[in-house]
């Protein structure tokens, strides 16, 4: 195991003194890289993401094209359910399609959990493939996505507006949907533990959907799993949770054993610095669709974000993933901007 | 003019004692009524919109089927850019179309201005007829889309899962997005005010994809322009702003001249009477999903809901449309159970 060279994000995470904000963004790996795009003409999803020379290629493609202080693995939050045993098929362009949905116990008695972690070996052999060609220049991530998330797609079967399927489900069989819930979670908790061992430094879990959920609908369906989650693999490593537009759990979730927390861009950095108490490192939240502004305004943002969350315990990142359409001198002058960042108020004396 | 019989709706908007909180329902007209579903098969979609007696008996249904405290004309936010002189496809079953986007000066100088509330006169005639149908049994609400959602579907010719088009436009040309924010904004506010002299008791503006906005961008391109209505047609009727998924500018719009805020399920009633100072009468929040529960689940939700809003400067209401797959009978549960409200500690003694 080499030494890591940069170790910015995994020092922002434990609350250690920084010299600069760490920088990497969500879905940094894909979509707007052209090298990516490339490969997407020669490979189908499943292929780049279970060959893992090349999800190991596209995971660094933005560590030399980009310079993010980060790489995370190039996989898919579906992967779960798929080794669980349904068919999961995604097709360019197209939102995820699972054909058979969850709906009954039956269902979900038939759903796999021995062996998932050994389906996924795949992921695994990326990690430590990617984990040796970085060669310590920077952290490795890890991820899944939360099981509401998951619950969402395969009770659903498709992406949706509203979800209403799947919290049609919650409501009229919540006893089923817990039993669900929780067998997604002890799988994922043997994924993300396998996912470490393979070399990932630490796993961020995506609740893409928890916004969704009303607060108490989210104590509910979505709370309870994300911090078994992060209970039982914070003993290995950092964990970051990301609910996404659940910006109202900030405060119980910064009491949490998560190193970090995601928010998007619906939340000030003033905002969730008070919800959090200033007690845990805070990541995001750089609206995706900004980084189609010109660079001009957007290096001004970046700075107007870090002077905001201040440069401690702080990632700075997207508040969600990175638009497709993003050209990649925009993408880079994000990263750029925090590696430059000097505070505004710098210059100015009383 | 007949003298309204059931008051409510107007009462709690003025901050007037209340026997108990008025209800109605987000697209209660039309989408999960059979009657309309039986309309839907013989009219399409703008010859419902535009023939005020199909439009009218649209709107009273579910006044005599569900038994709301309101009623709100049938009609369609898209029906400004329509008017404006865009082409607006409607199919069923798929999002609105707009074939010719706004993407320069020259497409936001041809579009009309001037005898846009003529244009939608068809609107004015189902309000007046509407109104006379009604005969004072309850309130009649007129209501617009907001500057910024309009301009989201001008400029992205359809919905989208994060607007980004329409943000990039924006964040480009932030001069040409004020001038057709500020156009819409002058047409918008000449109709609803045609509204309220055609029979409208009161308005509501729908900003229905707010909540794609930061808090400075919201403040920006969405919030100066809901005032700039709020504050013209609150001279004639009660104003409802209702900005969708923008909890975070309840404490500016709850000092704005706006009678009502609308909310969304993210929000608790808690959160929001705090964010507002108990300042203005609050409108929703129930999930629209929660409304496919047992009926004895809504109706405890119902309950729980009012209890935490108060009967007072309350307005019982879903946190946003109604969804099509909604049983009639989950509906009509939903206004029963706030009809027959009993606050939960009632019975309690110390």
């Amino acid at each position: 195991m080499s030494t890591l060279q940069n170790d910015l994000l995994l020092r922002a995470l434990k609350g250690e003194k920084v010299e600069r904000p760490p920088v990497w963004m969500m879905r940094q790996a894909g979509r707007y890289l052209p090298d990516y795009i490339k490969l997407r003409q020669q490979y189908d999803f499943f292929t780049r993401v279970q060959t893992p020379e090349l999800a190991c290629e596209i995971t660094m493609q933005p560590i030399d094209q980009v310079g993010v202080d980060a790489a995370i693995i190039f996989s898919d939050i579906l992967v779960i359910p798929q080794a669980m045993g349904l068919e999961v098929l995604l097709e360019e362009g197209r939102g995820p399609i699972l054909p058979k949905t969850v709906q009954t116990e039956n269902d979900i008695n038939q759903l796999r959990t021995t062996d998932v972690a050994e389906n996924l070996n795949y992921v695994m052999q990326a990690l430590t493939l990617t984990k040796k060609v970085l060669n310590g220049r920077v952290p490795l991530i890890g991820f899944a996505g939360a099981p509401w998330t998951i619950l969402c797609y395969m009770v659903e079967g498709k992406g949706s507006k509203s979800f209403d399927k799947a919290k049609q489900f919650c409501f009229t069989s919540p006893e089923l949907a817990h039993k669900l819930l929780q067998k997604i979670t002890d799988v994922t908790i043997t994924y993300l533990n396998a996912q470490v061992d393979a070399g990932a430094d630490l796993v961020q879990v995506f609740d893409s959907w928890s916004g969704m959920l009303s607060p108490a609908d989210f104590k509910t369906f979505a709370q309870p799993y994300l911090i078994q989650i992060s209970d039982a693999v914070s003993k290995k490593a950092p964990v970051i949770l990301f609910p996404k537009g659940s910006w109202y759990a900030l405060p119980e979730l910064s009491k949490s054993s998560a190193a970090g927390l995601g928010i998007d861009w619906t939340v000030t950095p003033k905002m969730a610095r008070e919800m959090t108490n200033n007690s845990i490192t805070l990541q995001g939240n750089f609206d995706p669709s900004r980084l189609l502004s010109p660079i001009k305004d957007i290096k001004k943002a970046v700075t107007e974000m870090i002077d905001a969350f201040g440069t401690q315990r702080y990632i700075a990142n997207l508040g969600h993933g990175i638009l497709p359409n993003v050209p990649v001198d925009h993408a880079r002058a994000f990263v750029d901007a925090v590696k430059e960042y000097q505070p505004t108020n710098t210059l100015i004396t009383a």
